[in-house]
């Protein structure tokens, strides 16, 4: 049984010297490999790798798999980062800002194809796997649509925002985990469990994420505290606070919303913490969590072989990065 | 056995009747929709019904195939549309300039992962039409960015711009072929000629559409005549103008690119008349098409049963629309 930190190297030297890409056209593929080159913690192919070494060793098929899930998610990257006109990725240049939008479109096109051309490579349960990704991939654009649609909405609810992060990154987490468990021979019953512990640990982590944003140590996070709420962002905490604010309170955060200035930062910080969304959202993280941890123990598992996922989540859910 | 024109109203039929889009979010799939109700000549899926239907009756497995290229080339057609920056497609707004750029990327984005969805419905041969189709989208995709490519050149050669129309449409008519053959039962021979038969037709009929575009008759095409040459666009007879030009035809020619007005139109013409290039052209579709009818000859089944295919040939390639 291998960890996390195991993985990730055995991964990379899998992925980079698998790399998918000819030469020529030189201008499609070269920022297919800078991008790639940008690196990214690696999660979605380690836990399909992670996924499918609860039931055995990893097998063959796990690999181009685990390559398919990673291109595809870099797909989704470079085309939301012309969406969201970003420039930086990972502290360098987005495709489109460096080669321009015509290059950022179709090298994200491009690498979604070469994703499913991994995918095919599969030799058993090609059919299922590919059921899986499909629709998996189908959600991840919903979740994108979502998104965008939120930014112009007046209202979003919190079952509405819940189901955007679902959609837009549990699923593909939720995803790779399946395919691992479908490649490794788990049963129905497991790869579904496994399925469910993906999603909810998504969840968890991307409203861990909104609360470390607010209420981080900012020397720890290596980000500015406060940077959603500079940018209005429609988060847990601040849908939270205007769904628990009494009628003066939500004058108050309608207020300061569009307005500029560091000052927005701890009064915000502070309607967070009266409204109760803050302890919401901590509640929130525990609840999923939990939710995740409780489809591990149900797996038909030896408890020790499901170790290294379970330390692997802990490790997401505290990371302040 | 069916024509082209019998199979056109029942492809439309399955196709609008399986179409694969939900109802939310409305924002992402109602520009789908609306794409796919702009028509098009369905010729892709169509050639994959009739290259199932040398071989026998069409099977099952050919409809969802077929489905599947037509929304692959419409999800390209959406992008292509944004990277040309054309808010006109078959005389209706485009994806972007309808519904903002990012429901363009989007949009075309989640119709390719339908166009796998679909594919992967086929439950005989799955791998082997995998195989071929991602290696058709990849090679599509590369088409692509060689015809963006080419506009910021100086130079482009003969040789260079039929590997790049190669790519950016004959591959696809190829694999529609090649797909049906593969499903209907052809052998290994049978489905490699019918691939040959879509690429050699592909380019002929690209060919054509440069000389149409030129010297077809107004009155049938239904477009200006010379709407490239006003355009400067690097077409097949551009090209071999330059290629075939003494110094100083060379330099006139130079002279009229880049300037604007219709006086252009005229002088270009009998350049690519005195050149040659006009005859080139022509002896080029003539080559490419004959090439394309050997293929069709060299089939190990009845020539009755490709009468179909020659005949759609010789609609496709005398058209003058």
């Amino acid at each position: 049984m291998h960890t996390f930190s195991d993985l990730v190297p055995r991964f990379e030297q899998y992925f980079t010297t698998h790399l998918p890409f000819p030469t020529v056209p030189d201008t499609l593929y070269e920022p297919c490999r800078y991008f790639l080159s940008l690196g990214g913690k690696r999660v979605r192919p380690v836990l399909c790798l992670m996924g499918s070494e609860l039931f055995g060793d990893i097998p063959e098929d796990a690999w181009p798999a685990a390559a398919g899930i990673e291109l595809f998610h870099n797909f989704t990257l470079i085309h939301d980062d012309i969406m969201d006109k970003a420039p930086l990725r990972r502290g360098k240049q987005t495709v489109h800002e460096r080669n321009g939008q015509t290059a950022g479109i179709l090298c994200g096109d491009v690498m979604n194809i070469y994703a499913y051309d991994r995918l095919s490579r599969i030799r058993h349960s090609l059919p299922e796997i590919l059921h899986l990704f499909n629709q998996t991939a189908i959600a991840v654009c919903e979740g994108q649509q979502l998104d965008m649609d939120f930014e112009l909405q007046e209202h979003t609810g919190i079952a509405a925002y819940i189901h955007m992060i679902t959609l837009k990154t549990s699923v593909l987490l939720a995803c790779s985990l399946q395919t691992g468990a479908i490649l490794g021979g788990a049963t129905a019953a497991d790869a579904e469990l496994l399925y469910l512990f993906g999603k909810n640990l998504g969840i968890a982590f991307q409203l861990q994420d909104d609360y470390l944003d607010a209420f981080g140590e900012p020397g720890k996070t290596g980000k500015q505290r406060g940077g959603d709420i500079l940018a209005d962002k429609k988060t847990y905490l601040l849908l939270q606070t205007l769904a628990l604010a009494t009628a003066s309170q939500a004058t108050t955060v309608r207020a300061w919303l569009g307005r500029g200035g560091e000052d927005k930062i701890p009064e915000m910080l502070r309607l967070f913490q009266d409204t109760g969304a803050r302890d919401a959202c901590r509640e929130a993280v525990a609840s999923y969590s939990q939710e995740a941890f409780e489809c591990l123990a149900r797996l038909s598992v030896a408890p020790e072989r499901t170790q290294a996922l379970r330390e692997l989540a802990v490790y997401l859910l505290q990371r302040d990065n």
